[in-house]
């Protein structure tokens, strides 16, 4: 089995964090570092992480996100926060740092961000928060793995009140709609029960068609 | 740096790919097992992965696609495809097999099972399938890297018209609807734009926000 495959086998959704360790803040680095580096629609990166280590707001957090204890248990909390709208002034702001970066302007590019600033902003919020949350799902499948490799563990989670959430980080006041949850930390050796349990997926059969 | 940040820095979005190298069969096989082994919310699954191979239905896709040739340059064009909705039927199949493979029945499990099925299959359709489709960008994430890992180029796309990828491809009568193109194949030695420029991201500082 190839290591990557290894690595999603030995992950899951950790019920329960050993409260007494804390992750490697280096480790935590890289974890970031990946998700910063993988892709997004038309590169536009449209969300931010929020690393909360304060232990008071992560504490705000758990009444709003079902109580569930990683989000306390776990040393750091990634909240993935996405653009609540994407705007002339964002998606110029990340053109133009490509054409800074490479050092020249390219035809075709400016021509694609005319294409983007002609589609996007005048399109509804809501749309435009839905297209840039799904990127940040990108970074999660990335985020996963990332822990994994680094033998850290972490819980995905969707069940939170964003409004809280982005109320107690003060996130809207940034144009940011929090999307998900990844507290990071190592699984306690008891009281986990999904720990020893065998991960379930369905058969390759009836996940993937193949069009030959 | 780790293995995980140079395969992510190795890949970009392949604007022209090799049409005289295909794919080696279990070099796909490891992507795919990559994807379904990832996580999803609930451990639903709720898509699945059309592999078209078929050349003729790649080329029926093409003008539907902008007409961007690594569809039909690379060797593989992976669909990802999520559930138009979440129906009893669905929800409970997954917590069936989850019971069958891991040979009994958790009260904790049964409970939640209640709960997504009073939760899920009464909202609005379109609601199910935004949420479903955001889990196939986790697998998407999962993807990239499994492709990299493998040394094969990909490149994700958005831009397409579903209702005409899922008639070509018989999605609608299968309760799918198509989200994401994944064209798998080799990078073209010359004509590719992109190839040689500098892969750009918003710097630390701009993507993540510490709050200790």
């Amino acid at each position: 089995m190839s290591n990557l495959l290894e690595k999603l086998n030995w992950r899951y959704a950790t019920k329960k964090m050993d409260a007494s360790k804390a992750v490697e803040q280096e480790k935590v680095d890289r974890i970031l570092e990946a998700i910063r580096l993988t892709a997004t629609s038309s590169g536009l990166q449209p969300y931010e992480i929020i690393v909360v280590k304060n232990k008071a707001l992560r504490e705000a957090i758990v009444p709003h996100a079902w109580n569930q204890a990683q989000i306390t248990d776990g040393s750091h909390l990634l909240v993935f926060a996405a653009w609540d709208n994407y705007t002339e002034e964002r998606i110029n702001k990340m053109f133009d740092l490509v054409n800074d970066e490479r050092g020249f302007e390219n035809e075709g590019w400016e021509n694609y961000r005319q294409m983007i600033l002609g589609a996007y902003p005048p399109r509804d919020a809501e749309v435009n928060y839905q297209h840039a949350a799904r990127q940040a799902y990108i970074g999660l499948g990335t985020a996963l793995i990332a822990a994994a490799e680094e033998g850290v563990d972490s819980t995905p989670m969707e069940g939170f009140d964003p409004a809280k959430v982005d109320e107690i980080l003060g996130l809207t006041e940034r144009g940011l709609r929090s999307v998900i949850l990844l507290p990071l930390g190592y699984r306690a050796e008891e009281g986990d029960w999904l720990k020893d349990l065998k991960k379930v997926r369905r058969s390759t059969e009836d996940f993937i068609t193949e069009m030959n």
